[in-house]
Parts: structure tokens; C-alpha cells; sequence
């Protein structure tokens, strides 16, 4: 099973990297950007392929190691079976 | 108009950021592993509220700043009108 893990600062707290990159894209000339976040992804391929055991799994990966809940949010999304 | 850029190593290109993070999941317990692949995520709100213009102005933005074309694969995904 292949998921896809993306991880965002909460929208309430500050994002010096976005920042960092809208000043560099308006910098190379791209005036036509409002905001710009960053965050993480991970594409992580399980054995199982039982979506609801990956969707567990996936949770528990997040909030013991992938993300810091108190300063970030993530959202996880099923590619598809393995080998697919 | 809102867009998420999705930013991956090439598949044929080493990924230590991914196989650290492999380690570290079976380190703390997560056996059911594959593979994990790190890459990076921008959320972009452009002013635009064309479709064919913000995926222009996307592709442009990626080959000029964002993704090095070599080493890295990019996905652009329109998220939704700015304000929605």
C-alpha cells in the first residue's frame, strides 16, 4: 500500500521558509504570488494492503515521529496498492 | 487561485533524506515499512483565478526556483479559487 504523508506548520503559526521562498519568487520576477507555505511529504509504501491498517499505521507514524502536533498538521492520502 | 507543488528526487536518484526516516520508523517499532521517499511540498495562492495561467506560471516557477530538473521530479495540483 502507498500513502502519501503531508505535513504543514498550523496556519496560525509563523513560516519563515514560505516567506523566505515568496520573497524568491517575487525576487526572479513572479509578482503574482499572495502567500506560500512549505511543508513536508513523505511517500511511504507499506506491506500491508489493508487501507484502514495503513490509515492506522500512518497516524501513528505521524504522531510519534513524523510531525510535532503542537506546531504542525498533517494529512494523509492512499495512492494505492503496492506495486501499482 | 490556490495550488499545492509537490517536489520528489527522480526515482533513479539516492534519497538518504528518505532512508533516514526508514530507520528511524523501524527504529521506534514501525516494521511494516517498504520504503519512504522525503520530499517537499510548497502551497502557493496565486493571484491569478485562471486555471491555464496559474499552471503556467506553476511549471515556470518550478524549473526556474523551485525543483532542480535533474535530480528532481515535480506535481502540480490546483487546490481551489483564492478565498475558498
Amino acid at each position: 500500500m502507498k500513502a502519501r504523508v503531508t505535513i504543514y506548520p498550523r496556519p496560525e503559526v509563523l513560516d519563515p521558509q514560505g516567506k523566505a521562498v515568496h520573497q524568491a519568487l517575487t525576487r526572479v520576477g513572479f509578482d503574482g504570488v499572495n502567500s506560500v507555505r512549505v511543508g513536508k511529504s513523505f511517500d511511504i509504501e507499506l506491506k500491508t494492503r489493508s487501507q484502514p491498517l495503513a490509515m492506522k499505521q500512518l497516524e501513528a507514524m505521524c504522531d510519534k515521529l513524523l510531525a510535532n502536533r503542537v506546531m504542525e498538521v498533517y494529512e494523509i492520502e492512499i495512492l494505492g496498492k503496492a506495486g501499482k
